[in-house]
C-alpha cells in the first residue's frame, strides 16, 4: 500500500537501496512556514486542533522530503490526560504548576479512558494518514516513563533532574507506582495511535542518560520493556533512551525492533553493543547541520559507511534546532537519498 | 612528608589500606561557612583574594574529613589571563561580554606570563600548602582547552553550545590555533601551580561529552595529551572528560596518572576501558548523596567493590550540589573511610 515503505523495512531488517531518513523535531521550528502557525496559534492549539497538527506533520515531507511523517504532538499530553495542568510558554518550556510531592498525589492520578482524553490526536493521526495518501509511513510517538516522571515532579526542565531522583531515591516504590501508572497511560494510548493510523511507534526517553546503569535497571528499564512488549503486538517500536549507550546490549534482545541512538559513540560501538537482531536510528550531531553544506553530505556519506545500508535509519541523534537553515536539513536528507549513487 | 599521602599512592598504583576520597567542588555552595563568605565577599575577591581561597580551601578537610584538598578557584581564570572580561553573576553562572568572534579576536589574546596574570592563585597554593601542614595533598587544576573555548566562543552556559560547535565546524584551522593558544597558557599556569605547592593537577573537560568521539579527538583529545604529556613531568595529572567514556582506551594509554569518570559507566566497564595502568576517579552521582544515608554507604561499598582499592580514588562523578546535607556529603566520606573495617 505504501509507495515508500524504507522505514518498514529497515525495521523489519529486509534488504533496501538505501536507508530510509527522518529527523527528530522535524515538523518544527526551523521550518518558516511552522512560524507562521507559531504566530497565529498557541501550542497547545496546535497540538490538540487535527487540521493544525495534521498541516504541521506534513511540511518536513513536502518541503524536506524525509522518508517518514512523524505526529505534531508533545510527550506532557500525557500528564495532562492523568489530570496534570501542563503549560506551555514559547521558547521556555513546559510548566506543571502542580508537581507530584506525595502518595495521594500519585493515587489521584488518572489511568481511564486515556485515548478518549487524547481523541485530538487519534483524530490528527487519521486526518493525516488520508492526507499523507501512503507517501510514507506516519509515526505515532510517546515519552518514556522516567522522562514524564521527570517533568511530573520538578514542574519544568532541569540540569540534574535532583528532585526527581531523590524521589525515586528516597521513595522507591511510590516512585514505581507512579512509573507503573504512567506506563499503563502510555501503552492504552500508543495502541490507539496504532489503531488510528501510525505505522510505527517511537519512545523518547530524553533523561534517560542522567541515570547510571543500575538506576536505568530500576527506573527506566523495566517500563520501557513493557511498552515495547505491548505495543510491538500492533506495530514496530524504537526506543530512544538517550544517552544510555549501556543499556544497548539489553535492549538488543528486547522486543522492540529498532533503537535510537546519539553520537557520542561510533556505528562501530553501537553495532558491536546492540547486536545484529536490531534495527539503528540515528546519531547525526544536530549541531553538525550549522557546518558547511559539502561537510554536511561528507559525514553523512562516513556515518552511513559505518551503519551500513541494513538495518539502520539515518536520523539525528537529537531533535533539530531551531537555528538550523532549511537547505541544510534538506542538505541532510538529500545526502542520505543519494548515497550509493 | 605528607601524612596522609593516600591520594599520590593511589595515582603511583601502590597498595592502599583504602582508596582516598575527595569530592569535586568540596569547597563550596553546600557547606555553611562557605555560605557566610559568599554573603560577605563577590565571586572574584573570594577566588583573587588568597587569604579568603586558602580558607574555603581548607574547610572540606577540617568539617568533611577528606582526604585530599583542592584549591578554591575558577576554570575562567584562563581566559581572564588571555585578556577577556569574565563576569560572575551569583547563582547564574559566568558571562563574558566580549566573546571571541573572528581570527582577530584569537590573534590578540595573550599567552605570556601567565603565571604572573594569576599570581594570586600561587600565592593562594603556597599559603594553602603551609596551612595544610602536609596533612593532605593538594590538587591544582585548570579547565580543558575545549571547555574554555565553549565559554570564549559562547560567552555563557548553553545546553547544547552549538555555536561553539558551529565555530569549530566552519572554521576548524581558526578553532585549532584558538585551542593551541588556551593550551599554551594553560601549561604554563599548571607549572607554575606545581612549583607554588600543588601535588597533583585535575584538568577539568566538563563538556567534552558532548561531542562525538571523532569530534572528541579532533577537538579535545590532541589538547588534553599535550597539557598531560608536559604537567605529568612535575606533578601526576588527573583528566576528566566528562561524558567522553569512549575515550577510555586512548587516554588509559597517555601520559596521565588518572582518569575521572561519571556514573554513566560501571566501575566494570570503566575498568576494560581504560586498561590495568591508570587510576580511576568517580563515580558516585551526586544526587544520589540525597538519598538516606544507609543507602549511600551501601551504593558507596558497592562502588568500591567494583572498582577495587587499588588505582582507584573515590569521588563523585560531577560537583557536589548546593542542596547536598552537610551529613549526606559527610556520610559519602565516612563510607570510603569505613571501606575493609
Amino acid at each position: 500500500m505504501l509507495q515508500n515503505d524504507l522505514l518498514l523495512k529497515a525495521l523489519r531488517g529486509e534488504e533496501v537501496s538505501r536507508p530510509p531518513v527522518w529527523m527528530m523535531r522535524q515538523a518544527g521550528r526551523y521550518l518558516p512556514d511552522y512560524i507562521k502557525l507559531r504566530n497565529k496559534y498557541d501550542f497547545f492549539t496546535r497540538v490538540q486542533t487535527p487540521e493544525l497538527a495534521c498541516e504541521i506533520t506534513l511540511q518536513p515531507v513536502d518541503q524536506v522530503g524525509v522518508d517518514a511523517a512523524i505526529l505534531f504532538s508533545d510527550i506532557l499530553v500525557i500528564p495532562q490526560a492523568m489530570g496534570m495542568t501542563v503549560l506551555m510558554e514559547e521558547g521556555k518550556g513546559p510548566l506543571l504548576p502542580d508537581v507530584i510531592k506525595n502518595g495521594a498525589d500519585v493515587t489521584k492520578l488518572n489511568t481511564d479512558d486515556i485515548a478518549h482524553h487524547l481523541s485530538y490526536v487519534m483524530d490528527a493521526l487519521t486526518l493525516t494518514k488520508k492526507e499523507l495518501n501512503n507517501r510514507v509511513p506516519l509515526i505515532g510517538f510517546a515519552g518514556a516513563p522516567w522522562t514524564l516522571l521527570c517533568y511530573m515532579i520538578e514542574g519544568k526542565g532541569s540540569k540534574t533532574w535532583d528532585k526527581a531522583k531523590q524521589f525515586c531515591f528516597t521513595q522507591p516504590e511510590l516512585a514505581k507506582q507512579l512509573l507503573q501508572k504512567i506506563t499503563d497511560a502510555t501503552i492504552q494510548y500508543l495502541l490507539a495511535q496504532v489503531k488510528a493510523g501510525a505505522d510505527m511507534i517511537q519512545v523518547f526517553d530524553s533523561w534517560s542518560g542522567t541515570l547510571s546503569p543500575a538506576d536505568f535497571q530500576q527506573f527506566a528499564q523495566p517500563y520501557l520493556l513493557q511498552i515495547s512488549d505491548a505495543v510491538s503486538t500492533a506495530a514496530p517500536v524504537i526506543l530512544f533512551p538517550k544517552g544510555s549507550w549501556y543499556a544497548l546490549p539489553e535492549l538488543g534482545k528486547s522486543s522492540a525492533a529498532g533503537i535510537g541512538i546519539d553520537w557520542t559513540l561510533t556505528p562501530k560501538m553501537a553495532r558491536e553493543m546492540a547486536g545484529p537482531n536490531t534495527t539503528l536510528q540515528g546519531n547525526f550531531d544536530p549541531c553538525k547541520l550549522l557546518a558547511p553544506i559539502p561537510q554536511i553530505k561528507k559525514e553523512v556519506k562516513e556515518m552511513i559507511d559505518g551503519f551500513g545500508t541494513r538495518r539502520y535509519i539515518a536520523n539525528l541523534g537529537h531533535g533539530i534546532m531551531p537555528n538550523i537553515p532549511v537547505d541544510h536539513a534538506k542538505a541532510f536528507v538529500d545526502a542520505v537519498k543519494e548515497y550509493g549513487i
